[in-house]
């Protein structure tokens, strides 16, 4: 079981079967990969303008990886092991953007109106990373740290890091946290792990578009399910099982969410189609994890104690 | 402070300005509403076709109500205080339905396939309600009671109980429950207070459009603040304060209940709308409370702890 | 066959089926209804703020009508022969209002920018109606008058004239033209028929909401087809049939449009519906009819040519 | 002025700046490129089943190209001459496929239903093309030949053939056809030019998902507009001028059209954004391109006659 250390010079942007891998790593192994923030760190300060601060930034959302898995091969199923986050700086940002967020119009979305005024949010920790304050408004929160961005490579598509899809990619789902086990579908031989977008913390729905985004160091480490492949990203938790869609318009995203985590239902714990149909009636849980990327995220769910019938 | 109990020898099946109040109540009366289940009691049993037990029921969802509140006038914002739930019976009934439920097309989505097969589930209930259990899929569940509906009359028309929108209506919004505060925009004098739906138990989205349905006795009683308009119901629990957003397709129910979450930061907690945009982006909740209705009931909320500025 | 002609001294702002007939006519009479624009004549200069024009107005789009079509009754169909529309003034207007049109956030796309500017646009005709001059653009367009909405009454329902729908209503749809034949459902004894918002010209999806707005009469006769009920609009012309889908999302305004079009050809012209669908997919027409009002009206059609097969 | 044949033996199946040009032509050059049909010719009888035809097909939608276009630069825009279309055989197939189409469920708008029957419909000409018969319908049909899908290289993604967007693509726009021109945005040197899936006819929508699908010679020559970008596709016949705008949900696509047609206006027609939004919303024109792809294609267009104001 070894650990490998990563930190990229040059980060990636894209979701591809064709980069090179950055490490190579056998099941077991722990990964620790550094991450920068979602705007490659040329925010720095609520003077800045994030218009400016991206316009010579040819792509946003940089990755770590690809991570080479040896033993994963297409029809798998990669577990990934979210092992902890750690912020590597004791700031985080956000902003609202020009023509960007739920509450704006943008370029699909398109209106003839003037776009929002740009405004910085600087967040500062004090305790580590506990808790983060933003003066500007006055108020002081938990984190709640994930990472926005985690996927494998699409079958033959490369597709650019702010999409997320049945590959998994930028969700901006608050339960791709240290403690669960995310599951992904591997399509290439080594799985082709990518990884970024850390989170200090983001409400549901990520309603302005940007979350506190932090630079931080990822330690993960994977298993592999052989010959058992998933169309969508999956996650467990300790007390849940959760099925993620990504889709446009977002009833799309909901009926992916929860037709996958029937399909699981009935795959491994036993149940009749219909009843898991009616079981997630009644105790399903279903959140927006975005409502502002390429297309958006929903989060369904149900508690373990009910896959165990009596 | 008097109180009152309706039982009503016909039920109304709209929300309407022009119906007649079937009482009438002060501020701080307490009303104990009785309501039929959102099938009026035509399933009985899983050997009942829910197609034929409905066929020759012109109208579905039967409301409770209007109850005519002394004082409140258009403009206003009338405040439900839900005091409780108490079921009438030791049984609810959930049932897939043809073409109805998250996961089936229906006469708006429509397509060409067949429908989904009939299918009635009952759960029963041994300890006055506390938990429910159905014995074809082998579990037992705690009650969750809640209104599927609750709205005042909208200000011309006169809308089927199956909608969800602007004047509250059909949501399946689980904070709907005793214990809460719901806040109903006042179009007509005396608001015009209707009620149904209830339901045992329902997870995030009512799945398969049915959630634990049954009788109950619902109480309340009304405050209401004067000259002060809201534009979608309201949400208050003793931790956080919520909007409901109802439309399709989902994205814009998402839009309209942080919107209008933001609108109340605004008005009654003294937040720049920036900085609410900023905060709810962080710490906001947003859940699909219905994704099987005339539209979709997403309901965004916050932890009023971060209302206070520091 | 007799000849009715209704000025209302107050118009209507529902489709209810609970309004008085201004007039009961026969099946075989004619019937000019005098209607007013959707503003009610409120907006008569390029200095008007339409904000300004509208605010004591409580509603728009005002209705002529009901008309009480004797012999018509539950399960039929009514059919409107459309037979001329005559303006009564020499100038239509349109303008861009805050928060309402195609490229602009409205109440339910809700966004937290700016409106636009509001902006008044008067066009103006001197050869009868025939072609119609905007001198502030510096174009001048043939008319293409029609009547943005028609409708039935709902069953139960009391809508706003702004709202199309399985009634007909504000479908905006430029095929319910002089020469064309519409039909409608009949919900209630007499089918209580409504008709208003004529527009000099209209493109396809009514971009900025808001059309040629102009007073007209309207000329229509009526026929009743027995014991036959459509559940969308159908619009015929002397080449084409039509049906009319109002819902949201769009791409569910397009599914009903398809889907009621090929119920109508295995019905009236006995195909087998794989054999509609699949000949729809190669001739069918589909346009956007409105893409601005509370739910998006689309228009499917075939040639009927290929309604006769060899 | 060189003329090129080009007939691959492997196709493509990505839009994607990565692949090596089978052919590159100079500004004037004509260019013949041999294309198969979207089944790559797999499904060649009314006994085929789709679905088993396509099962080892890791792929669909075979495109010819990358054809490199020298002069050509990112921040240019490709213009194609679309010359012509030779069918190369007798039949075209269409079929309604499992879980694929305009009134099926898909795996995005996901439900518990089982898919339509397939059946596949086989259309044949005996007049080199000009009409098309079915005689499994009863039915003849003009042609109406484009091609489905046309495209330029993404800037850093390889996206799917079967994708319509910015880059064009597989937008299934029947006015893609000969005699038009097509206007490309161009992010790679060479543009990188791809093009496929012949239709001998399609109705607007491609309803079911599949056309007269047909194997082809498209005849193309290019010219180059240096130094001005587009974002979308754009169209241009000897009477209209068309943007062809791609997203889901469907309003969103019409957004887009409407939006950069405004936009041609200004930029090449010196109008002002609000008289082109004006006019727009009385003479547009608006149809659905594909309802039934990865994302919906709409075309929003204008009569060049009133591009020139008096």
């Amino acid at each position: 079981m070894a650990h490998h250390e990563v930190k990229l010079d040059v980060y990636n942007y894209l979701f591809s079967p064709n980069l090179k891998p950055c490490v190579t790593v056998n099941i077991g192994d722990t990964v620790t990969l550094h991450t920068d923030d979602a705007f490659e760190s040329r925010i720095t300060s609520e003077d800045t303008s994030p218009k400016a601060a991206v316009r010579n930034a040819k792509f946003l959302n940089p990755q770590a990886g690809p991570v080479y898995i040896n033993g994963a091969e297409p029809g798998d199923t990669l577990v990934v092991h979210f092992e902890s986050i750690e912020f590597t700086r004791d700031w985080a940002v956000s902003c609202i953007m020009e023509y960007f967020g739920g509450l704006q119009s943008n370029s699909i979305t398109k209106t003839l109106q003037k776009p929002l005024d740009e405004k910085v949010y600087m967040w500062k920790t004090k305790d580590n990373g506990k808790t983060w304050r933003c003066e500007k408004i006055g108020v002081t929160i938990p984190a709640n740290a994930f990472c926005g961005t985690m996927a494998t490579a699409p079958d033959t598509e490369s597709i650019q890091a702010l999409t997320p899809g049945p590959f998994g990619g930028n969700m901006d789902c608050p339960d791709v946290c240290p403690g669960n086990k995310i599951y992904l579908p591997v399509h290439n031989p080594g799985a082709l792990f990518y990884v970024g977008d850390c989170h200090a913390a983001q409400g549901q729905g990520e309603l302005c578009g940007v979350a506190l985004e932090v630079s931080a160091k990822i330690t993960v480490s994977f298993d592999v399910i052989k010959n058992k492949a998933i169309k969508w990203p999956r996650i467990e938790s300790k007390e849940r099982i959760m099925s993620v869609g990504s889709a446009k318009p977002m009833e799309d995203a909901a009926r992916i969410a929860y037709a996958d985590l029937i399909e699981w239902m009935v795959r491994d714990y036993g149940y009749d189609s219909y009843d898991a149909y009616q079981l997630l009636t009644q105790v399903g849980g279903l959140y927006v994890a975005n409502m502002v990327d390429t297309t958006y995220s929903l989060c369904a769910s149900i508690d373990k104690k009910y896959l165990e019938r009596t």
